[in-house]
């Protein structure tokens, strides 16, 4: 068992389940197989190939507790997992050294990090949020047990500033915790962050904490020329990205990043207590961070950037050939997110969106060709 | 694509990584082995084989939102779900129709929706759980912003029961939930779950909630013939069960399970605020329901009767082998956790046990053969 190598593990003769078992998986598989030729209305990008870590399938490993503190549990991927961190720490504009992070379970626990953060260093603040945020931010905040206020949106998706800032201005005397968009779910828009700032300066707030939800454009911003302020560099204090959306997966998994002396300020008051682990989960998943680790070891930065420039053509072709039949399609600066009027029921069904209200999108991911486009447009029109 | 079956979706040829890449993979994996080998300290049951399911893994599969629920993801594994939460209903002896719950990304999720669940039921509760607990209970107590006391623990491992007594009687006024261990990390100790009620009863606390935390025990109890009192029947309101634990998986999940009334109620209250689904993570891992499923279909309830029994005769073994040459090793009845006094440093980092204070324990997962209790006790004793 020891002497293997990934190479000969994976030729190891396995047992084969019974027939109907068998069966039972081949017909699931063609199942998702359909299901994934008709997807466009998610952001997850179908194009990965993980099959040479397969052989890591035989063995219980676990990434529990903090990727940067030795654990008594060997079989980890902790260095891999700092290796992403220090990936991320670069794309998001932060100094490695400064930076501290985990390879999470998905976006949700990202954003439940970064909020769980900012309450413990705030213990009595007001968070806000547009009500354009992904539905888990409010079940976060409501975990939490955190005041919030939904503040209004303007018709692009971003957030209103004009209510955000008159939602601080009546609670001044209160540190405000901002949950800004780096790309909403439906229209992709970004929340200024700067202007943010500016609010919160004018208002003399000066305990403040802003966490990005970055989870689609975490990945897309920064490969292209000409990005929204979005990072560190930009004043946020934490970040989730996803995994399984830009870069792809076949588990859901994300990267949450912050700042090293706010977990470590949160980090003492835990050992105090007896913890000594800083991640939320307990047990955690070893796979993800390899996973993460291989996908930019195959593409490297230059392959994000390319596969970012097409995903962005052919959401600009998409806006076209909607705009050419007559249908009010649009999308934002930066964004594969194209926002379009609600059609018929067969056609959001036929290709699995999630409309919302009078509206439906499509993310052009990858797998999202001209053809796929064509066929969507002529349905829309049809 | 969309016709391919599972035997041929693993004939697709695949890239070959840079062997730069690949020699790291090897690397790790040869690690990962050793470590493996020497691990005894853990309850991860090493000894299974996922590898039909390996097709799935080039696919972006996700089980997003409530499996009881239709999903506008396709590529889910919902279906597959709900059936192990049948065969998890079974176990903890609840009727199927009864009971709801889902497979969670660990033990850690799966308590913090239990005691999420009761505080959102109980909102102005006083939470109780034993030192004895694990740290990951804390953690969630202190995310949930809920107030806590920690009750004293026997020497044994369980809750001291005259502690928990006395503190819930100066807290009449307050609804209370405990959070009961069906199995402690460090002792493997059960908590009675007849008498936490008894003493609820005499103390005439009416409004209570018993989330149980069964680890590891959860999936010995249903298959021993004289079990401690573990499930609904017993009085608990929700159970966390880990999946990586003693079923065995190369990623962390596990089982929550609850009353479907309690979810109903908590549900109503979220959808109110627009938040439909009802699981603490949004997108979530679809391979780890394929998996826990697979298992059962693979060793059936006979299988795990034999494996359980096999780790308790090793357990047994371990403790006589121990006491005969005079080291007071001692164990619960049916618990596979082998409690011995804090050997030399060397010897506990050899066999990658987590030692706390003047004790050690070792878990008899199938892989403990006798071969290595003898070495154990070997190197205890020399």
């Amino acid at each position: 068992m020891t002497n293997a190598s990934a190479s000969t593990a994976t030729s190891m003769p396995k047992a084969l389940p019974p027939p109907e078992i068998q069966k039972r998986l081949d017909q699931l598989l063609s199942d998702i197989q359909s299901a994934a030729a008709q997807q466009i209305g998610y952001p997850v990008n179908q194009d990965f190939d993980y099959s040479p870590l397969v052989p890591f399938l035989d063995y219980s490993i676990n990434n529990v507790g903090d990727p940067f503190y030795p654990s008594n549990f060997w079989g980890n991927t902790h260095e891999i997992e700092r290796e992403v961190i220090d990936i991320f720490a670069g794309l998001m504009r932060i100094a490695p050294e400064d930076a501290w992070g985990y390879v999470t379970s998905g976006g949700t626990e990202g954003n439940m990090y970064g909020l769980y953060l900012a309450r413990e260093l705030f213990p009595n603040a007001m968070f806000y949020f547009s009500e354009e945020t992904h539905y888990s931010v409010l079940k976060n905040v409501r975990v939490l047990n955190a005041r919030h206020i939904m503040i209004r949106r303007q018709e692009n998706g971003e957030i209103d500033y004009d209510d955000l800032e008159a939602m601080i201005r009546v609670n001044r005397d209160l540190p405000a915790v901002i949950m800004a968009n780096v790309g909403t779910t439906m229209r992709g828009a970004v929340d200024d962050i700067g202007r943010i700032r500016d609010i919160l300066r004018d208002q003399a707030v000066t305990s403040y904490y802003i966490h990005a939800d970055a989870a689609l454009s975490g990945m897309i911003l920064p490969f292209v020329s000409n990005p929204q302020p979005y990072g560190f560099d930009a004043g946020i204090d934490s970040v989730s990205v996803s995994g399984h959306k830009l870069i792809g997966a076949p588990l859901p998994c994300g990267v949450v990043l912050t700042k090293r002396p706010y977990v470590e300020r949160v980090g003492r008051a835990i050992e105090y207590v007896g913890v000594e682990d800083t991640t939320l989960s307990g047990s955690r998943n070893a796979l993800a961070p390899l996973m993460i680790w291989y996908a930019f070891a195959q593409h490297g930065h230059e392959g994000f950037r390319n596969i970012v420039a097409g995903m962005l053509d052919t959401a600009e072709y998409a806006v076209g050939q909607f705009n050419e039949r007559g249908i009010p399609a649009w999308r934002h600066r930066n964004s594969a997110t194209v926002v379009f009027p609600r059609p018929r029921r067969e056609v959001f069904h036929k290709w699995q969106m999630a409309p919302e209200g009078e509206i439906a999108h499509i993310i052009t991911m990858p797998h999202v060709s001209r053809e796929i486009i064509d066929e969507l447009v002529a349905d829309c029109a049809g």
